[in-house]
């Protein structure tokens, strides 16, 4: 396994110039980023407030006051999850307002800035950070503790629910932000601040200590990347901590709501584990064999778990991943890369229960399942791993941000009827449109952070190859076996399936290995003289590298029109359309109202069309199909063959619906 | 109108000899009353209990209490709808426990119990009644009031909260009960008490007084019900005003609202009609379009719309009527008769979402639509009205009951996965199995009130002719132009479509019409030497009719593939099977595990087949159909001619299911 394992080259190795991710990189930089600024300093008029900096600034003081001997009497108390505000104008400045883990949405913030600082010097963004940074150090504790809902809500209560309150998380994301903090800037200002945090948990939670784990998780991959980007030891010695904990009998979770039981007179729970699967808590990670509750916390456990299987050799953990990977991608992933078949709890279904309409696939497990299959890939290079990378970026991840950067989704289902979602409760979650923010706001800044560091997720190299996983035009700084090459790689794969790489400078032997996507029909490749070999759905190209020298690949690229696997409901008889990693969907702006009375016609040749929506040039498909007429007979009658009418479809990529007004929209068609 | 109107002939007129319904009949006196009398007592193990004896007695001592100048002292404030209480054994004797409407439990075991004793005399049945009455007359107030909720948790407060608080649910339910106690003995004991009962609504509501109207609907249906039974003009007064004060403008649920918000000093509410569509208020009834809120409201106040419409002469009431029919049946019904498309407020649905798995399809709204159904008879012979009568009929409702009759369903799915079901919240409500009771237990004393009385749905008569709705084998003393005739009617329709009417005594002149069922595709009639003639879908014979005379329909009865209207997205591709008035399900336990991978095959032959369930001869049908296998390919592939494996299907009728245990069913089958 050491082997075979592989890491992802430094965001400053990678510069994108892919005219389509780099309108979306450019769209986060100059639109998204400042205006999430805005909105974590609640100054965008008509959305929810974020109340970041307010409860930063307030821990502040509170802070300061503590230390300055006069006790901070908090306003509310640590009991809740939410602590709806006023009007920001109108809020108690000395008040905590928001989720418990509002604090997360800036360190998201911070993380992406930083990945844009590494490529785009932005002195303004810089700005922002900086002071973004010097709230949090202000909020942090004496102790080195640093949690605004804690430190505002009563300090004394601190990690006595770790199960909801999101102390963890917070820390996590803190953590992954400082990672990238210091690596876009080389400062340890917020690397300090999180080393005197993790030594604050260290303190209380560790191997001949308290036993605990995150509610939610994240901690773990954090102190991964952290650990492997400073080589510090402590951080592994945690992560493995949280790992190790998590499951094992009697369940802390258990314990710690038994401990508050009990200060409430309430009679004690069991403590078995099993009760906890929402929290991926119900077992210990080893014997995990399927993906299931919340599904975030799931895609985010097992990043850390494919890290630390990676970086301890350890074979249990990598099994485990395996098979939650064969779980979650194999029987609960949406066509569209989205898991999270139900809404209650934003959860795994059971396997093959996956429905359109009632979908959740929110935009963060998308996220979070990019996170997953990149680390698999680091585990081995596998091409199903980059295919569904691929998959779940180019369709829910994009879908859950619009054309012009200003909205957003947190839920991405494949059907839609706007009347239906705005009367039927069961409907409730799903919106026909984006929206600006959220009171929960996870999914802006979760999309920010991804699409700000997508270099981390093209190439990666072991001892064996440059393995290129992504087929997105950029320049790339590599060593191989030592020597240094820049690469040029060209590909746009919205258009087709061709791609160049030239060596634009350096010398050197080796192996690069090109990703055989999965969607390609066929390849045809161009190496040179050089000695190819294929495995793992990499073609190896092994040889020497120079100046000038070149490898074209041509992966066809037919339109597909797929079916469901039997076992999923929600698809029999029913076709979808793709194309390269593109999935497309029909919307009523193209097609008309009552999309479910079109009827699929598989076997019709599918032309490919250029569209422009929002401004923005797409791929579109344009194919035959037939229409139901909305007729007056009754309600139930003798079957007979349907007779429809004779349409012709255009079918956009899913992530660009809903950019064109409220409509029907619908991925799967029936035949 | 009045020349059409129809009356249904008395109960005592009607004698079922049907193998098929009087098996059922037999069970409701047999084993379901019995059940149910123990079960308003408290006696059934391991059922949920359901204190309508407890709370009426507490109620008697409560009013005994104040006669004697000693103030009863609520044990429980008048403020939720459901009180929940110990183990019966630990109640406290003097406190209310159950749902507001729990007294309704009762009376409509009462009027049950009078049905079955109009055509059998059974002293142990007719005991209990009496007791029940007795425990009724000593329950209510001196001032006539009678709701053991408000007598036991704050008379004061008795009459403010008409919305959800049921009183005048079960003032309607005791009113039919007393009608039919009346019927059954001749007795007035229990009518007096609702006399009473309605003075003392009457002082505070009608015209001129306070404007108030039922928050769940009966009262209408039941009093125009005791106007028919007696001439009592008071009765119709009272049930015109309900309807009239409903869905006017300011809503009367909007100001009783209002004047509990203000005594909790919160601010007031609009007092517009449009919010309260759940409980049909959101506009006068005559205006009303749309079939909506609660399912069982909606029937009953349908009912008794129909009712009006008929007594009054009422044409804008008639018209609403029909308005309500086409949106309820022509719109929004299953393909079994079943009402109720969400279980978000038991309610409908928007036009054509009927979902099979999520259904609701409560058996008290199949109930219900049997009510409205026979009602729409009376105001004109119209087959549709009889058609649903009797789908609803020989599906949801006797889904409702177990073969054996000591379970029931209050939700009716037309397709189950039992593993689904029991952990899928979003299936919580739908149960694979029927239950022994329910702590809401509205449905099982609903089914036995409709199947003890099923003799006042099968015949109406008006000046024209005896309209025959129900072949169900029976005597029938009808009187013809003033001449009495003594019929037998001869049918199986769960064997065939053959129907046999023979004079059995008496001489006379004149028009029996027969219905020719939707389900038939054609028929054969030896009506000697009467004239003939078709008109709504009933064939008039005209004659002169005596002793030994017989007239044979014969219709005929395919085995029919159905399919659904274009607009319901949840049966396209799908078909289901019916013959006469039964529609088929597939269950597990003939046709194995993954009913979703069955294929319909509707060009194939269906053969008939007895099959016998719990004990019980039953119609079958097999069928060729194909199954897919479970197969271990990719999530998605790319789509191709399914080719599945021959099968042959056992069907069976959906009342029939889950009779074999825990197992999946479907009603409608892909194709």
């Amino acid at each position: 396994m050491p082997k075979l394992s592989s890491v992802p080259l430094p965001l400053s190795a990678v510069r994108i110039t892919d005219a389509f991710w780099e309108r979306e990189s450019d769209l986060i930089r100059r639109v998204v980023l400042p205006y999430q600024w805005d909105a974590l300093n609640d100054r965008v008029p008509g959305a929810a407030p974020s109340w970041w900096m307010h409860n930063m600034r307030a821990a502040a003081r509170a802070v300061a006051a503590r230390k300055a001997g006069k006790p901070y009497v908090p306003r509310h108390k640590a009991d809740s999850i939410v602590v709806e505000g006023p009007e920001p104008a109108r809020a108690d400045q000395d008040a905590f307002y928001g989720w418990v883990f509002q604090d997360s949405d800036g360190y998201k913030w911070l993380e992406a800035v930083s990945y844009q600082l590494i490529q785009h010097p932005d002195p303004e963004l810089r700005r922002h950070a900086q002071e973004a940074v010097d709230a949090i150090r202000a909020a942090q504790e004496e102790d080195g503790y640093l949690d605004t809902y804690y430190t505002l809500t009563g300090i004394e209560r601190a990690f006595t629910n770790l199960k909801d309150h999101h102390e963890l998380y917070c820390f996590g994301h803190l953590t992954e932000a400082a990672a990238a903090w210091y690596e876009a800037t080389g400062q340890e200002d917020l690397l300090d601040v999180v080393r005197r945090f993790a030594a604050c948990i260290s303190r209380r939670f560790g191997p001949g200590r308290e036993r605990g784990c995150p509610g939610h998780e994240i901690a773990e991959m954090a102190l991964l990347r952290l650990y492997e980007a400073t080589g510090e030891e402590q951080w592994r010695e945690l992560a493995d901590f949280f790992l190790d904990v998590r499951g094992t009998e009697p369940s802390t979770f258990a314990l710690e709501e038994n401990r508050r039981r009990k200060q409430q007179g309430l009679p004690e729970l069991p403590v078995s584990a099993e009760r906890y699967a929402y929290y991926q808590a119900q077992v210990p990670v080893r014997e995990m064999t399927e993906a299931v509750g919340h599904a975030v916390r799931q895609m985010y456990l097992c990043s850390g778990m494919a890290d630390a299987a990676r970086l301890n050799g350890d074979q249990a953990m990598r099994e485990a991943c395996l098979r939650l990977w064969r779980s979650a991608v194999r029987e609960k992933m949406y066509v569209t890369g989205g898991v999270g078949g139900t809404h209650v709890g934003e959860a795994f279904s059971r396997p093959y229960d996956l429905p359109a309409d009632t979908a959740y696939s929110e935009t963060c497990a998308a996220v979070g399942l990019v996170f997953f299959a990149r680390r698999m890939l680091q585990l081995e290079p596998v091409s199903e791993y980059a295919d569904v990378m691929e998959l779940a970026l180019y369709n829910t991840v994009l879908a859950g941000i619009a054309l012009d950067g200003k909205r957003f989704f947190y839920v991405n289902p494949l059907e839609v009827d706007p009347a239906a979602c705005e009367t039927d409760e069961r409907l409730s979650h799903v919106k026909p449109e984006r929206q600006k923010w959220f009171s929960c706001a996870c999914c802006p800044p979760n999309i920010a952070r991804l699409l700000s560091s997508l270099g981390a997720y093209m190439v990666t190299q072991n001892a064996d190859a440059l393995f290129i996983h992504l087929y997105i035009s950029s320049e790339l700084d590599v060593c191989l076996n030592g020597f240094p090459l820049k690469l040029r790689l060209e590909a746009d794969l919205t258009r087709d399936g061709r791609v160049t790489l030239t060596v634009l400078s350096g010398k050197a032997e080796g192996t690069l290995a090109f990703r055989i996507p999965g969607w390609a029909d066929g390849f045809t490749a161009d190496t040179g003289d050089r000695g190819t070999r294929q495995e793992g759905g990499y073609l190896y190209v092994t040889g020497s590298w120079a100046e000038g020298d070149r490898v074209t690949l041509d992966f066809s690229m037919p339109v597909r029109v797929l079916a469901g696997h039997p076992l999923i409901r929600e698809t029999a008889g029913q076709v979808c359309y793709a194309r390269g990693p593109l999935v497309y969907c029909a919307e009523e702006a193209d097609n008309g109202p009552d999309l479910h009375l079109l009827r699929a016609c598989p076997k019709a040749e599918a032309a490919v069309e250029r569209l422009e929506i929002d401004g923005v040039s797409l791929p579109a498909l344009r194919v035959a199909a037939g229409r139901l007429p909305r007729d007056e007979g009754p309600l139930y009658r003798p079957w007979k063959e349907a007779e429809p009418e004779d349409v012709r479809l255009t079918l956009i990529p899913y992530f660009a619906w809903a950019n064109r007004g409220r409509g029907e929209m619908r991925v799967w068609l029936r035949l």
